[in-house]
Formats: C-alpha cells, sequence, structure tokens
C-alpha cells in the first residue's frame, strides 16, 4: 500500500478469483466455465465487429438490449448490460445501499458480496444458512436492508424455488432484493417473470456459464423501468461505454442460437448426474446442486487434501478455506470426458490415501 | 429515480457521451475516432481469442501487461490496464481523493472529472484556464488536494510541455498528481518518463485515439509499482476480469504494430495541419491543439449554430453549451477526405449566413 491510499480503504480485502496457474495444462475444472465453445454465430459477429473497432461502441447497446428483452419478454428499458454481471452486482450496492440501508447476505454465497459491501463503504450483515446449507427465508424476513441472494446459491448451488423468492419480495415492498442467477440456466427457477409485479427486484444474470462467453464479459440486470434508471445513472457515472463492441455482438449472436445454448445446457445436467451419481458411490455427500458445479465433501480424505492431490495430478477444483465449508471442494462440471479423467484420478486418489 | 436509489447521488450528473445518432449516416467527428481501421494483427488476435470465450479472460492481463511495459519501458508491475481509460480515471478518484484529498482540476478540460468526484463522494475544486486556455500551473502549486491534468488538455488541445508537469510533482511530493494523456500520441510529450523519478505521478493512457481501439474498451495506467497495486487493490475489489480476452488480444496485437501505429498519428497531425490552415483561411480562431481534434470558433457564426448548421448536413461535431466554450466547436480530426468534406461544407454554411 503506497502512502496515498484513502484510509477509507483500511479494511478492504479485494476478492480472490479462481486460480488461472500458467505453467501447465490442467484439466480446469475450478471457474465454473463452460467446457464447449461459444456458438458460431457469436464468433462470427465478434469477428466482424473487430474490424470496426475505431469506432466507439454504442453506450445505449441499443441491439444487445433488443435482443435480451425479446429473449426475457421485458421491455429494452428493463435491462441494462454490464462488463460482467460482478459490474451490475457492484452498481446495485452503489444505487442501493447505504448507512441507512446495509447488505444483507448468506454467511455461505458468493465472495465477493462482503468485498463490493466493503468498497462502497456500505454496512453489511451475514445471515447464517441453515446447518444444510439451504437458505432460509424466514431470517430475512424482518430485517431492514437490501437484500442479496444467489439463486442458485454459490459454492453449495442449492436453489430457492420461485415462491420463496416471491415470499421474500412480498414480505417488504420497501426493500430491494436482488437475486443473482448466474447459474439458473442449469436447473433453478428464474425471478425475471416477477418484475412487473414486483418494483423491489433487481435480477441479475451472466453470459459466463450457460452461454460460454465468460472471457467476453457480460452480465445484465432486468428490473423495473426505475430501477434499471437509477442503475444507468451509475453507469453512465462511471463508464459510459461499459460493454465493448466485440462482446455486445458476440451477446447478440449467442441470443440468436438459443438451442445450441439450451443443448449445452443439458449436457452439462446430465454429467453432473453423472458425476453426482459417480462421487456418491466413492463415498463422497454432495449438495443438491442445481448448477453448474457440484459441491463435495468425503468422509475420509479431506477438503484441502483432495484439491491439492488433484491439482498435483493436474486438475484444479476450488477450496474455500473458510468456516463450515473446509470439508468441501467446488468442482465444475464440464464435458463428460472431463469428468471422467476427474472420477478415475479421485478413484486413484482415495486407494492411495486409504 | 425509484424510491430507492441511494440519497447519496442526490446532486450526480452523469457523463454525457458524444451522441451516436442512428438515423442516418454521418461524417463523424464529434468523439475524437480515429479513421483509420484497428492494425491488421489487432484484427487476427481479437479473431482468435473470439473462439475461446468458454474461458475467464486472464485478470492479470499478463500478455498485455508485458506488451505494455516493453513498449514504454518500465516493470510489468508498473502497468495496470483498464476497461477504457475511464475506469483507471473512476479507479483513480477512488483510491487517491477523499475528504482530506480533494480534486483539483481546470473548470475547461474532460467533463467526466467532475461527475467521478461527485460519484465517489470527493469535493473537489476547478482552477480557472487562463484567458488563452492555457494551464497555469502556479494556480496548482500551493493547492493541497490530487491533481488532475489532461495533457493535451481537452476540448482545447493545448498541450503543457514535460518541464511544467515536472515542476507540478517537484512543488509538492506528498500530493498525486494524475496525467490523462488520452491524446499524447498527436504531439504531445508523455510523462511516462518521469515513473521512475515521482512516486506521486500516475500517467493514463488509451488505446481509443491513436490506435484505433475506441469500440475494444481498452486503457491503461503508469505509475510506480506502490500506486500500481492501490490501484489493483481497487481493480480486484470491483472487477478482477475488467478486461476482456478479445481486447486483451487486439492490444496485444497492436502493440506489436506500432509502425502502423505511428503513420496513423502522423496523417492525423498532417490533416489537421491542413484542416487548421484551411479553417484559418474561412476566418476561424483556433487553439494550438497537439490531439486529434480542433477547437475552432469563429466571428461571425456562433458555435451552436454552426454545430447545428453542420448537423443539417451530416456532419457531426461537438459542441459543449458550457461558459467560456460555448462559441467553440470541438471537430475530430479524420481523414483527408472527411476534413476536405468539412472544409467544403463549412464554406458553404458561412456563405449562406453572410
Amino acid at each position: 500500500m503506497s502512502r496515498f491510499f484513502s484510509q477509507k480503504y483500511n479494511r478492504l480485502e479485494p476478492y480472490t478469483p479462481g486460480e488461472q496457474p500458467k505453467e501447465r495444462k490442467y484439466v480446469k475444472l475450478n471457474t465454473n466455465e463452460s467446457p464447449y465453445p461459444p456458438s458460431p454465430r457469436a464468433i462470427e459477429m465478434a469477428e466482424a465487429a473487430s474490424r470496426n473497432l475505431q469506432l466507439y461502441s454504442d453506450p445505449t447497446a441499443s441491439a444487445l438490449v433488443n435482443a435480451l428483452a425479446d429473449t426475457y419478454q421485458v421491455a429494452p428499458n428493463e435491462v441494462l448490460p454490464t462488463n460482467g454481471s460482478d459490474e451490475i452486482l457492484n452498481f446495485a450496492f452503489m444505487a442501493f445501499c447505504d448507512a441507512e440501508h446495509p447488505a444483507l447476505f448468506a454467511d455461505i454465497t458468493y465472495g465477493f458480496y462482503s468485498v463490493f459491501a466493503e468498497l462502497n463503504g456500505v454496512p453489511y450483515e451475514t445471515i447464517p444458512l441453515r446447518e444444510d446449507f439451504s437458505v432460509s427465508i424466514d431470517d430475512y424476513i424482518n430485517r431492514k436492508g437490501t437484500i442479496f441472494i444467489a439463486n442458485p446459491n454459490a459454492p453449495t448451488g442449492i436453489a430457492l424455488p420461485l415462491s420463496e423468492i416471491e415470499r421474500l419480495l412480498q414480505s417488504d415492498p420497501d426493500r430491494i432484493v436482488v437475486v443473482d442467477e448466474a447459474y439458473v440456466d442449469f436447473g433453478a427457477e428464474s425471478a425475471v417473470s416477477l418484475i412487473h409485479k414486483y418494483d423491489n427486484l433487481l435480477v441479475t444474470q451472466t453470459f459466463s456459464k450457460s452461454r460460454s462467453m465468460a472471457g467476453a464479459r457480460l452480465g445484465y440486470g432486468i428490473a423495473c423501468r426505475d430501477l434499471i434508471q437509477d442503475l444507468n445513472t451509475i453507469k453512465y457515472s462511471t463508464n459510459p461505454y461499459n460493454v465493448n463492441s466485440m462482446t455486445m455482438a458476440a451477446g447478440v449472436g449467442t441470443l440468436s442460437d438459443a438451442d445450441y445454448t439450451a443443448k449445452n445446457c443439458q449436457s452439462i445436467i446430465d454429467n453432473r448426474a453423472y458425476t453426482a451419481k459417480e462421487l456418491a458411490s466413492l463415498g463422497f455427500e454432495m449438495t443438491d446442486s442445481k448448477a453448474n458445479f457440484l459441491f463435495a465433501k468425503h468422509p475420509v480424505i479431506d477438503g484441502k487434501t483432495l484439491y491439492t492431490e488433484l491439482r498435483a495430478r493436474g486438475i484444479l477444483v476450488r477450496h474455500f478455506e473458510k468456516p463450515r465449508i473446509s470439508d468441501y471442494n467446488r468442482i465444475t462440471v464440464g464435458s463428460r470426458e472431463q469428468m471422467e479423467i476427474l472420477i478415475q484420478t479421485i478413484r486413484t486418489i482415495l486407494e492411495e490415501n486409504k
């Protein structure tokens, strides 16, 4: 830290993204990327955009906004694309949290929420998940603040039914609920259909997981017009050209190829079922994941050891050295071939650690 | 504004980017874009990256950081790439300004500085340019705060010599000076060479202007290691994957093609000289611009009228309805052909307004 760094960040601890080692080629199951390439239409449209980079990208992102609006059956002014969904989440912390509106989120959830709160000088409180890692909506009902719910949750993968999200929205119409649906396309219920019913709902999604565009950085928020307007005020005061033209074009291309995305999601769901069954037969306990990852622990080998042994054998998974979950590893569901290598490698490790 | 929007943004007025009308094709001289396409190497590398979007971009951006470090003869840990140079500027307001360190900048300069200050709840003071729009370094010498200097300045195009920047840096080693060099490649002196001598200097630059990559969104900061570390703390607390992989690749491609950039800069400089001479012969007064735009007023036709008349004839320039500069228009220097159309059109307008 330099002597110039503002004192207000004294307590700020940055987010740690999943490791990206370059020294060798890994089977990379640690950052919930898709094993499938982006849609050929995304590639084609990004390439066309790359030849016109001398012009600024459209700050209103209208082609992409219209395509998202069509996809989700909402109006264009109910959509805001951002530089990854981290940006829309940060905008939400900026716009809807302050000293009078602390942030509320689970003790075990996306690790960035607490960083955004610290960054923005916003007080926050964590609400413990139940013993089985499920979210208890009742624990949020009588609290004041802005609620962030990842659904499905990460790193547990557990999803709340839409009825529970709706109960939360109804319980206090003067409190914003942000539903972070980064993983929703792998089997959970989206809350997007509720935005016309509740003006206190913001849904955030991403092209990083189900749409194979993590490297393009594209997220978005969907909410009633007034909330999107607030978030646009933040955007135009931060980075009006926040989404580059290649990413915008790739997003439009991907949305025009919905069958491709649906097929890939189904493959991930099938591979998740296969992997869960195999891991169970090896003695693992898992949460009921509706995401593109499994959250697994083993009664014999501890989480850190399994992570380390897998890494030594060329497989990266994500281990969190945190209370309540240090026994677990979060394992991205990749291709069937990657999953077979994983299972075979774990089998070997378990035999060697008997 | 929704009833949920945080009170802290009561006074926030977002930045207004240059208009991007879609209803017809304009000769677009209003956002200081390059008239030349990006380097063929940029296009080629971006295309290759588009085929691997399923993987996250490298959060350390190491290939790009190394290429920038080579280009500027600095160390990799003295460079930080961002999602356009607006992002590095915002990071600087976050990291180095607060209640005790107000922001200081010219009354006429890049319009985003005051927005960043408001956004971050930072007090700021504007220092008037001299009557001729030049920056008086003496006016900054005895003030406390974090200084933002655009060099060349916008929308005036006037550049400070390096010796004046150095005098400012020396005058108070405990005060950060941010030199925003978005337009430096068109004839001004860069302060990058001073970063090893002054640990209170941050230089920001962009790929948007001289490198024909406005649509890719790529900026960067260069400073001593400690300042870059502070800015990285902000980055990893905001958006660790802030630069997408296509843009990163295009940036590396562009830097490997320095001759192409140099040739384009020379063409712009030549076209600027041609346009300035023609405008002068039509009676315009201009500042001595070292940027890829001219800042011009006419004794007979006022700024707003000229802007409106040009727009009606299919030419967009930028007019600022602001004190001291409302007589002027900022005119991007484009291709020779665009400049000839501009001059011919202005000649017609002047004749009609006699």
